[in-house]
């Protein structure tokens, strides 16, 4: 049996996508969720790296392929109707999100309906990403 | 401001849907993914439970209002792009999938391509959902 046998029971949407989950393996954190197609899904267990499908972009997607925060797979696994991915990684440079943050989930809903955003800078975009 | 007033900021889908993640306001367990319309987010918000909309019977799904296994809110936030939503909750019940395991997530790949079940059942799914 292929290590990439089982992406055949995944259930892509009909843009060939699923929902890809991504995971601090440490803590847990929810880290960003991104979206896969079955080349993004081979090649991330292949390389055992975090690799997406950009729908901006309409491209593949290898995180830190530009900024070098690269997302080395720990673990992965597949929801009870196989339509969604969480993968499990070590973050490295420690900040998964394009604003510098470790999380994407910055904006943090307050009681009185405001959005707060919490979540330390950890790299300053404008240095990493080159127009 | 209303509790609900950020809601505006949302970036739906074409079909007026955003991926929730629900992860376990303790620990961080990542339980399900699913998807939410305006007025799931906004009966969320205003009941403190998780709602959502279920892609399959096109309705609002109260989740937990057959099985009693409702999901307390404890916060809620919105990443980056504002087009996915986190919500943390407490899971009555102690198992959020309908196949009455804690998490949705119990496909787990092995390195030989094998997808491994793991996780214990909680309930009875046949004993919690009637026909």
């Amino acid at each position: 049996m292929d290590i990439t046998s089982w992406i055949d029971s995944v259930k892509f949407d009909g843009k060939g996508l699923v929902p890809a989950v991504v995971q601090d393996a440490d803590d847990g954190a929810l880290l960003m969720v991104a979206y896969m197609n079955k080349e993004a899904l081979t090649e991330t267990l292949q390389t055992k790296r975090g690799v997406f499908f950009s729908r901006s972009r309409n491209k593949l997607w290898r995180k830190g392929e530009e900024s070098g925060n690269v997302q080395e797979l720990k673990s992965m696994a597949l929801d009870c109707d196989k339509d969604c991915v969480l993968i499990k990684v070590k973050q490295i440079g420690g900040a998964a999100c394009h604003t510098g943050r470790r999380s994407c989930f910055f904006h943090h809903v307050q009681e009185d309906g405001a959005l707060e955003i919490k979540g330390e800078q950890l790299f300053d975009p404008q240095k990493i990403y080159k127009k």
